[in-house]
Order: structure tokens, then C-alpha cells, then sequence
């Protein structure tokens, strides 16, 4: 079987494999303050250009938004996102679960605009609706679009003006900063945004997001959140370990290229074939329109995501490259899909 | 100056308040478990006809919606709403501050339908999501608009499809059950929803909201909920002799049939000189569309809620009609609005 | 019967009950934004001495310590409180239920003394722990008991010395403030403290507690709490209606005079008599300790708290006085208590 | 430097980490749903003997504490456990965070009796207190200690009595179950318990811990707060692989083996020497008395907790073996021990 379910379906990179491996009888104090940890955080504050940048590690992405929203907002506070956003849909309730409302804007393509931040703050009056603190992005998006440097930089002069803090979820960052269509850096997502993660468990390896905090305001006992949502790991040095392996050499991009390129063949082959997609997506995840005809043959080939019915005659389909596919096996389910077309 | 701002500018009814004074040296236990209390308890129970209901008497519409929705769903279930509702917009993220998610249908006039509910229902697949687990309606609803009685049933059927819940909120219940375009009762209220509440504060007296359980699995406890949200009120007999009040001959209904008779001749005025409404209103919530010009000098004489522009040209405002609502001042506005419409 | 139950039995003191009936036809903003509670806030500012103080009156006392905590708190911040505290066991885990945990320190008569802050701050060593952040105290305690201005000035140095919120819970600070071992003011109490309440509930009021902040930085924002708790009174006039009673010619410390008149004839009475107290309470929480034989006769001829046995032959009674205590009562209770003794 | 400082200082055991090499690249459908799971939780199903048991594997202790708890409970409903808690001191407020309060019993050496769960029921009389509805327990206790058969049994009984849940954390449970003073199997900690924790992290895994519920009451829905509280890791099957280590030949009860006669080795020599213990543990933490000036020196050649001082002369010293403890280091720490103590 062919595997494009998703970027998750393995272990990790070799190389952070072999990092674990390597450190595994050394002795750490607990909870994140060892060595290792230090070294990884220094690598990552160096390569964001943020020295004073507060860099916590954490280990699945709704904890990591969960346990920052939470620890940034007063009760009453609330999150703007879009419709799409992971908070939004995808994280079971946590955001609302510590207490906090998700204005959700209306967004075709997971993209969140200046215009929605504009209609959020208008409808948001007084004291008997929420108070929109925060701009919560995600990039890639959940969609597979990217946000353009300008697009970031409009957003951040919207927050300015209502005094909102801008999050981006980096859950595939790598992968939005290593695409074509991208034109920002990190050091550009470190400086427009009040704090941005690192995605690493959809990027190779086992499991872990570093969180980014660079405005003052939002470091202070970040820690005690991190320990209250149990999220403080008692074998720390293993996130440190990874992300020390990601960041010494920039295999962190190196692994989101290669994903990319996956990506690109794939996409391309697609639409060659004359396969339409549900969006442009610039990263990895590419949603095709599949006849059911062809989706019930090339299901019993290959793995991938088909929940929701596209039409009557059609499913949408969603395909996943990753660190760990194979030049190969893209090209022999673009043979399939090409196989199963002409029948 | 006149006042159609709101429903609850005045104290309380005549009656409710001789009913306090007459009541007010009598010596009573605390918390609401006094005769007085009771004595209410039992005449509502008789004109819902529910003798198992469960009755509690609460303070504000905020808080009785809060302790409800928190009481009966577990952490992860989810509500189901209008994007009107009060618990929507209104109500500072009181549920989200218990940590439960709304889920937010849009809706052109307030009115949740069942296709919503299924379209709410197919969306949340898995244990990613939010588990949807009640229905939240509103009747009257915030924007003056009712369900009929094959409306409740209809949403009620929908519900027992899916396994939800039916919460409907009473608010302005009394102004619904006797407009004209209403067909239903209050028996029938209490035997189409698992629960629901029965609104004073917008209906003549000072304060108070009837919540009411006719699910026996909702039930247990619930003393516990309420107090832990700070709604057990030490002179909880002020909320008994008010209800007793209001239920011991039908006085519930008869303020609101005041309150809908001057909305009617209101809005029949309104439309007769020429003006547009926004929705198309059964009750006693009148959004009209006044020009610029209108609003300008009408509010120098009328006190009224226009917080948004309509478009350039013209103010959204609202008319609020009450018990306390003398029929000539509800001339006196049409005069005004005929007066400064022709100039 | 007598009853010496609660000083929540009756409804209203005369004054207030008049004050509510002459402005019962009034129309007001709702909400609490309305002349009189403009008038009332700017009465209490001006008794206490605090032109820049944030005032907000709320309708319960568990309400009103939620609300306050839940607002001044971080999520991992945490009260240090007696084992008695009104908090730690009597709201149903209010503050727990907004994500705080109390730090409860034994204490044999509900004084918290400098030495438990001390206790409480030695333990909480680091992220692992909650973070101490506020202490609650209440005046008078809920053992009858009060506190010096020596003593609230020992706590206000421990709290300056350890970064600590001091809240002090005043339910009963008409009481404490008039009682015969009081040395404080109100204006002292304002002074020394970050944030208190005024109770009125249990002072001749249908309802009410008056919130006090005095330190900015919690200021900001309250009446987004206020209202996301359930706590905004649609006619929050009558809250305003009644605390300007209170404030208007001090009735507020005339009231609290005469319930601990009542309160010290009976103590002084109970004990020539012979019975023992359980504490030596300055205000008005008489916990006398009666052999099982009086209780059983006694309790024929009065309402008073009698739940827990004190040991095998006696039983705990709480004897309360209030604004509505006829001193003919305290008498007749006494008379009563030397009849059944005697025998 | 010697390493007495925690049981979670290495990585993982070596066949849990070469279990964890060799699945690297296997392909497996995320978020713990994947076969290598299934396998795990069927071994320990049957390791266990509960064939309908609902296992989850959760990724830290306080997660998992906290995760179980919010699931189990009612918003008004309270855990009790002694002031030894690990939830109760050591998870900065977790369970307090997700709405619950801990009745915090007084225990000298962290074991839970029946005398204070009928203290805390006794005092918890009605709506004004929580609702006590859980018992929790660790084995072994926060100080090594641990439950016989009888005081489980007991315990049970108590619970049965009130209508309490009893939830056991066994973060370190295999320590607990192969000490020399235990007379438990795990089939009885999973028939005496309706829901209880079967530790890695402490136990020479890499991180996890897995819930094992046997209440059906308790079970549904289960994998909704797992997700909502950020804790379904995308690559699930880490551990399921770990866990399917430890569980396929009883590795699980030979790690804690070996830590615990380290241990024993390490508490004879200690008291040998002359030292006193501060309690009397069971299991692998050795709270022990050190003279200030052995603690300088051997603080020197030694990591081991000691962080309050005992009293004026001595530290209170933590020493805890573990899986990978050496047996040369043990002794060498004794004849460290031995040599300062002389001097």
C-alpha cells in the first residue's frame, strides 16, 4: 500500500533518531532545564535572530495552542481566527475548554484577512460581548495556502491598531517557508508576530513544538501553565535532543524542502492529468477532486484521507507528502491515477 | 423624554411590588427552600402542567443560561445556536467561560432551523471535534421573531434524531406565548424541550428567571451548580414571592399582552408612515430603519438603542415596548416619527 | 417561634424598602450605569475615602469573591485563606470552578495570621507548585471573630513583602466595624487592603455586596468579568436604590450598631447563665455549646443552626441577631435558656 | 558524578528504545488508533485480567491525573486525597485548573485511611459544600510508602459506602507491587479500583502512562477529553510500541525490580551507617537525614534532591534508584556516606 494519509506516519529523520539513540544513558535533571535543552533553545533564539526570545518546548500542537492562548488571555478575552483555523475545529473545544470564546471569520481558503479582523473588532462593542485580544494564524494554513510577507505584515499593522497580539501556529511552518510561493524567512515570522510555534511532529520527528514568545508582556511563569496543563515533560532533554538535531545543521528545512518537492511533483502530475483541486495549495496537503469510480480502486492501493463526499459522483480526497516519501511512490500513485482515469 | 429602550427601565409591577412589601418582616429560612418559594414552585409546576418538573428560581438570564448549559453537558459537548443567540453574542463568553464551545449557525432573523441542526450534526465527524449535544433556541428570539408550535416539533425531532438536548430560552417567553402570531402554550413548551427557562426581569418584575427541568437525567444536583456560580441568593424568598406573583392569576400573561398590544400598534404605526423594518417582528422588539435625519432629532425627544448604522443614509434602531408602556406615549412616538419624517 | 437563624431572615430594612417603592416607576439605563448608582458609588467613595477607587455592586456573596478572584488571578495563581474561609467551604468550590486553588491554612477561629502567609509562601517552592498570589481574609470571620488594625496592618506588610493581593471578604464588615473591640475604620480597611467587599445582604438589604478596588492594576476590565458571570443586573438601579440608602446618612453602620447590641446581651446573657461558647466572638455569630436537653426543648420555641453535636451530650448552636432582632426577643431567648436549664 | 536525583534521568530502557528503532519506519495511521496500540492494549488487558477494561495511553502523570478526573467528575464534584497528593501539591493546580477542589486530608506518610474519607463526608453536608465524589490514592505514595491489600480492600469498602469513585495513580505502581512489603497483584489493584494509572515514565520508558478504566460509568467518550485537553499524540503509536515493551514479557515488573533492590540495598546500608530515614519507604525513594556538613560533601560527588532543610543541623536528602541504577554506584554512594560521617 502506498501511504498519503498524512506527515505523521512514521518515526523520525534518521538523524534525530540516531540523536536519541546517542544521548540515551546520559543523565538530564528533569522537566526541560538540561543541558541539552539549553543548547537547542540557544540554536533556535540564533536562528530566529531573537536573542531575548522566550523558546519553550511542548509536545502536540493542541497542547502547545492550548497552553499559550490560555496563559496570554484574561478570561474574558477572546481569539479571532478563521472558520478553518485548528483551534476553530480540529482541537475538540480546548481553546473554549480554559475558558476562552474563538471568533470565527468566514474564509474560503483558510486565509485570514485584515478585512476580518476590521468586521470582528466593529460587531465586538462593549462589556456584553467578548473583547477580541487576539489574532490567532495558522501558516501553512490548514488548507495548504500560505501567507505572503505583505499579508503578514498588513495583520500585524491591524493588531497594532487594536492592540491585539498576533499567533501563528506554526504546525507546518517548515513547510510554508520552504514552498515556492513563499517570501518571508523565520526571522520575518519572529519579528511581525507576539509569539509563533515551531512545528516539529509533522516535520520529522517523534513529537514536539518549540513556542515562541518575543513579546515581554506574555513571558512572565510561563512555566507554571506548562506544568498546570501537564505538559512539562519529566524526560525533557528528549524535546531538546530533537530540536537541538533540527536546528545544529537546518535540517529542519532541509526535511520541509524535500516534503515540498514531493509535494510539487504530485500537484503537478494532478493537475496534468486533468485531476481538479479543491485550492492552490502551495505546501503539501493537496485536496483532489476524485470521481468515486477512480477513489474506489486507488483506495485499495494507496492510503489517504477521503471523509467527506465532494458531490454526488464525486469525493475530495487528500493526499500528504512528507520527510518520508519516497520519490517513487508519488510517481506510482500518479500512474494510478492515471490508470484508473482512462477506465 | 420618552423611553423605549428596553423592557426592564422600570422597577417592578404594582403587584409584584405590594407583594414584597407585604411580605417583607416575615421571617423566612434562606437559599430559596422557603415556603414562599415553594408556594411559586408549585403554581408554576400547575400551569406548565409538569408535576415533575424540576423549578429553580434564578437572578439574571446570563446566569440562568450559564448554570444550565454547564450543569447538564460534559466538558467536551457542545451547543448549537443561532448566531444570534444571546449566548452567542450577548452574554461576554459566559458558556465558553464554563468551557463549552457554541456552534454558531448563521441565521437571517434569529430563527434556528432543523437544517441547521443538520448541517451542525454532519460536521463534527470524531472525537477531533466538539461533540454537539444540545440545541439552544430562543423564544421570542433576539431579534423579535417566534416559533410556532410545528417549528418546536419539527426541532424537537431533529433533536431526538441526533440525541440533543432542547434548551429553549424564555427570556421574553411571556411576549411570544401571547402575540398574535403565536399557537403554541406553555404546556406545550415544557413537553417539547428538556428544559427551559420562563423570564421575569423582562416581564415586570425586578428580577428573576424560572429555570425549568423536565428531564430527569438533567435534574440531579442542580442546587450544587447553582450555588457554585454564585446564583443562590441568601433572601431567595424575593424570588418565590415575585413568581408567586406573577402565576397566581395569570399575571405573567397579561403584562406581556399589554407589552405586545402597544409593539403592535407600534410597529403598524411604523410601517403606515413609511418606514422599513429589518425583520418582521411578532413581539416587542422593533428595528426600524430611520434616516439620519429622523434619528437626529428623534433622539432628543426618545431614548432608544441605535448603536449601528443602517447604511450612509440611515441609523438601525430599536423600539422596545414594556408593561410599563403607557399607549400615549406610544402615540406621542408615531407623532414624532410622522412629524420629522415630513420634514 | 424566635429567630435567631440568619441576619438574611427578613427583607428589608424600612428605609431601604422606601427608598425602592419611591423609585420603582422611575425609568434608568439598565446595567448599572444609571444616575443612581452614579450617586451610590459616589457615596461610598467619598465614605471610604478613596476618590480614585473602582466601585461595582453585585447581587451575592459567592458571586461577588468569584468574580473578584477569578478577575485579579493568572491561572496558576492561587489564595491563601483560613480553613474557615467563607471561600474554602462554604461556596461549593467556586473558586476552584474557576480555576484556583485555595491554599487553606488551619486556623482555630478564622484569624489568619502573618505566620500561615509565611507557612503558605516556604512550601509553594517553585513551577511545580500553585503560584501564591493573594490573600483572602474575612472581617468579621465567619467565627464571629475580627480583626485589629495592628493585625490588618501585619498582614498588609506580609502581603507588600511576598507580592501577594490582600482581599478582604467584608459579608459582615458593618459588623466587625462596630462591635465594641473594633479600633478600625472603614477608611483604614480601604486603605490596607487591595480590594474588599462591603456586604450588605446581611445588613438590612434585599441584596447586595459592594466591590472595592483600590489597586489599579486590577481594575481594568471588571465589568467584562461582571457580566461574563452572570452578575450584570438588567435593573442594576436597584442596587444603586439600595446602597445609596445604606450611605446616604450612614444607616449602613447604624444598622450593623444594633444587631451587635443584640448580640452582646445575648452573649453577655448566655454566659452569667452558665453555658459555654464554642469561640469568642465579637460580632454577632453567638456558637454557644447547649447540653442535648436544652436543644431539644429550645429548638420548640426557636429557629436557630444546630447541625453539628459538639460531643455526646451537647450540641453546637449558632445564635445570629440581626438589623430586625427586637431586643424583647434576645430577652425571651434568654428567659427560655435559664427556664430549660434550670431544669 | 553519581545520579541518585529521580527515576527519569535516562532515556529508555534498551528494549524499549530498540523496540522503538525498529518500528521507526513502519507506516501507522496516527493519534494511538494504529495496530502496534491495539497489540499493547490487548496485553495489558490480559496482563491485568479485564477483558473489558478501557485502556488509553497518555503521555504525562499529571496529564493523565488531570485528564481522568475533569472526565470523571460533575463541575461540583471533589476529589479527596491526602495533603501528600501529587495532585494535590506537585501539579501546580491542575486538577483545581480544570474546576475541581481537593479535599486535602492530613497524612504523616502520604497514605490515604478510611477514618479521613469518613472525616471529609462527614463534613460535607450539603449544597453550600462540594460534592465529595472521588477517593485518589497513589501506590506507591509521594514518600515510598505503600497500600496493602486490606487498606485497598478498606478503602474500597468507604467508597462503596458513600458513592465515591476510587482512582489509584501508579506512576510508580510497578515499584509498589514488586517491593518486598507488598501483598498485591495488579489484577487486584484493577478489581479494587474503578479507574487507576499503570506508570512508564518512572519505570525506564521514554515517556507514558496508561489510564486504565473499569467503571463502565466512566469510560464513554473518553478519547474526546484526551484530545480536548491536548493530549492524542499524532504519532500515537510511540506508545503502544513502548508499552507492548514492557508489557510482552513482563519487562514492566523487572525494570522496578531491580530498582527496588537497589534501593533496599541503598536504605540498609543508609540506616547501617547510622543515619536516620524520615520515613519508613517501601519502595525506591530514600527521604534520609544528613548532617550539613556530610550533605556539603557529598553534594559534591553525589545529584540527589535536598531541598529543605530538616532542622537546624540537617538537610532532608532524597536518594531514588531507578531501572538504570548500577550496583557499583550504590555501593559507592554508601562508601561516600560512610566516609563523611566519620569525618
Amino acid at each position: 500500500m502506498l501511504y498519503f494519509m498524512n506527515d505523521y506516519s512514521e518515526g523520525a529523520h534518521e538523524k534525530v533518531l540516531n540523536a536519541l539513540i546517542k544521548t540515551n544513558m546520559e543523565q538530564h535533571v528533569g522537566y526541560g532545564v538540561d543541558d541539552i535543552t539549553n543548547e537547542a533553545i540557544a540554536l533556535l533564539k540564533k536562528r530566529i535572530n531573537k536573542p531575548d526570545a522566550d523558546v519553550h518546548f511542548l509536545i502536540t500542537g493542541t497542547q502547545t495552542n492550548t497552553i499559550a492562548i490560555a496563559h496570554f488571555l484574561r478570561p474574558y478575552e477572546a481569539v479571532i481566527a478563521t472558520d478553518h483555523g485548528h483551534i476553530s475545529v480540529h482541537e475538540t473545544g480546548a481553546i473554549e475548554a480554559t475558558g476562552h470564546k474563538i471568533i470565527e471569520m468566514e474564509s474560503k481558503d483558510g486565509v485570514l484577512t485584515t478585512e476580518m479582523i476590521d468586521a470582528a473588532i466593529l460587531k465586538h462593542a462593549d462589556e456584553h460581548w467578548v473583547l477580541p485580544k487576539m489574532v490567532y494564524i495558522s501558516n501553512a494554513t490548514e488548507t495548504g495556502t500560505i501567507y505572503t510577507k505583505s499579508m503578514l505584515e498588513d495583520i500585524r499593522k491591524a493588531c497594532d491598531k487594536y492592540g491585539l497580539y498576533l499567533y501563528l501556529d506554526g504546525a507546518r511552518l517548515a513547510n510554508a517557508l520552504t514552498c515556492a510561493d513563499n517570501d518571508m524567512t523565520i526571522e520575518d515570522v519572529a519579528s511581525l508576530t507576539d509569539a509563533f510555534t515551531i512545528g516539529g511532529t509533522k516535520n520529522g520527528i517523534l513529537f514536539g513544538e518549540a513556542l515562541v514568545i518575543t513579546n515581554n508582556r506574555l513571558k512572565e511563569h510561563m512555566r507554571f501553565s506548562i506544568k498546570q496543563r501537564g505538559a512539562l515533560l519529566a524526560k525533557g532533554r528528549l524535546l531538546g535532543v530533537q530540536f537541538r538535531a533540527l536546528f545544529e545543521e537546518d535540517l529542519y528545512f532541509e526535511i520541509a524542502k524535500h516534503t515540498n518537492e514531493m509535494a510539487t511533483i504530485l500537484k503537478n502530475g494532478i493537475l496534468d492529468l486533468g485531476y481538479e483541486l479543491v485550492t492552490n495549495p502551495s505546501t503539501n496537503l493537496i485536496f483532489t477532486i476524485l470521481p468515486n469510480g477512480v477513489h474506489d480502486r486507488l483506495s485499495k492501493h494507496c492510503y489517504y484521507e477521503a471523509e467527506h463526499p465532494y458531490d454526488e459522483n464525486n469525493m475530495e480526497a487528500r493526499f500528504v507528502t512528507s520527510w518520508a516519501t519516497p520519490k517513487e511512490d508519488v510517481l506510482e500513485l500518479l500512474r494510478l491515477l492515471k490508470e484508473f482515469k482512462a477506465n
